[in-house]
């Protein structure tokens, strides 16, 4: 059997709307077979477990691009990415589904027609490249092309992913964005992620805080979410670097040097006196994305 | 006598409005000295020979900002950056005269007191972070502090200022700025500064043509630019990397790898046949930013 792991993705990060994605330490693991005829999938619900499936749909993109005629299909899934919570689950299916049916056909794409084809899927890059190629990455589309290029983020930065038990869809979260925003809330932005970029990556890390600023996303989802504000409070009150909505949303993301083991602690016991469930989970960046194994 | 010597900047730099800038090798040098009593300037036309001139407000903004009691002062100028041209050559003079009263007065304000002031006195801090740092900087303000990082820009780039012999106000070319604009024009900034500011990081040049991209104010500046359109055409015809308008016009800047020294005579060539004059001028980043000598 094939097996693919692909990182989870946090995207969006502060200013950087539909452009930033950060790939983590959190893995789904993808197990492919062709088989003589039909499709079984195994190892999620049954919701899930047809022809509509997210995986196996990319699957057949792929063999329709390559032009390879499948007999059927096996998938086994092992995700430890949670779903519809903005951290890149569907992205993470996406890529699983086109490496996985490119390694079954013979390998016939380069990494650079797999990102293609991801994104041609999944509508814009910013998970999608960084699913693949691992780091952060920095992802744009034009007419004809998919632009990215790494940042290499200076070592010594933790990243606390707090995922609450209700989910929010990509649908809703788009639905709040306007169409037209005042001017000089499009320069603060160019203004926030340009320090964000230079900041990262010359570990300036106290310039984080003021370069998580957004006013593209944050300020209309952030509404979206209970308790949003409290809890940015909160991660800044116990000393954390920066926090951001993850994608879109519902988790969010907070910054902190991985030397302070106490936000960890601080920020868990907060969350507990909340109304909804919310888990932390302390991530790190994952540097090699999307791996056939 | 003291001795500053400031370096010309263009700021803006496409889709970076309002927070990048660079220093260039091409400077003004100014000479100060307290005398016995009056204002004595040399180096400058009649019209800026007077109490209003740019580097003496600077110099008593200055002053005052340590509480130094000066008697009289001589200025002398040496000016190579073009005034009103969008090189910087305002936020050279406010530098220089900033510096030069920080040294009559016994070196009492630190860099970040300097660049404080200094933008303050210019009312943004694009210009004037370079100015004082050197290299490319990303620089914001929020109410209370400026922050700002270097880009370490990788080698082997090239900066061509194109210099017409028409001047066009900050203030002209701040009025034809919208209040509002669409949401994705928004995106698309932060999405090209993101890729900008990796690619130069990482010595992307392929990149830099996309990521010179803007929709922020070149659109809308470009307009009261003759001729513009056509020289960012011919530009990317002689294989430029990428043409942005440098500072608020009317100078524009193309950049290109500094092995190609082919496109400083194709583009020289073509701007003869317009009907303004332009001098283009090959220049290279500045990493001292302004010095005392």
């Amino acid at each position: 059997m094939i097996k693919v792991k692909v990182p989870a993705t946090s995207a969006n990060i502060g200013p950087g709307f539909d452009c930033l994605g950060v790939a983590l330490n959190l893995y789904n693991t993808f197990y492919f077979e062709e088989i003589e005829k039909g499709l079984d999938i195994q190892g999620c619900c049954e919701e899930f477990s047809n022809e509509n499936n997210l995986i196996y749909t990319s699957m057949k993109k792929c063999f329709e691009r390559i032009g390879y005629n499948f007999k059927g299909i096996r998938i086994i899934i092992e995700d430890d990415i949670p779903l519809s919570r903005g951290l890149g689950s569907s992205a993470a299916c996406i890529v699983g589904g086109v490496i996985g049916a490119n390694e079954i056909a013979g390998k016939v794409l380069s990494k650079e027609e797999i990102l293609k084809l991801a994104v041609e899927i999944e509508g814009h890059p910013d998970n999608v490249a960084p699913a693949i190629f691992g780091g952060m990455t920095v992802a744009i589309q034009d007419e004809d092309n998919i632009h990215y290029s790494k940042i290499n983020v200076a070592k010594g930065l933790k990243f606390y992913a707090m995922i609450p038990d209700f989910t929010l869809s990509t649908k809703e979260s788009r639905a709040v964005l306007p169409k037209e925003i005042p001017y000089k809330d499009g320069v603060f932005n160019v203004g926030r992620v340009a320090l964000l970029i230079t900041a990262l990556t010359n570990g300036e890390f106290h310039l984080l805080k003021t370069s998580c600023d957004d006013k593209l996303h944050q300020i209309y989802r952030g509404k979206l979410i209970q308790d949003f504000d409290r809890i940015k409070e909160k991660c800044e009150e116990f000393g954390s670097l920066g926090m951001f909505l993850s994608g879109a949303g519902p988790t969010l993301m907070a910054l902190d040097e991985d030397k302070n083991s106490k936000f960890y602690d601080d920020i868990k016991g907060f969350l507990k006196t909340l109304d909804n469930k919310w888990e932390v989970k302390p991530l790190d960046i994952d540097f090699s994305g999307a791996m056939v194994l």
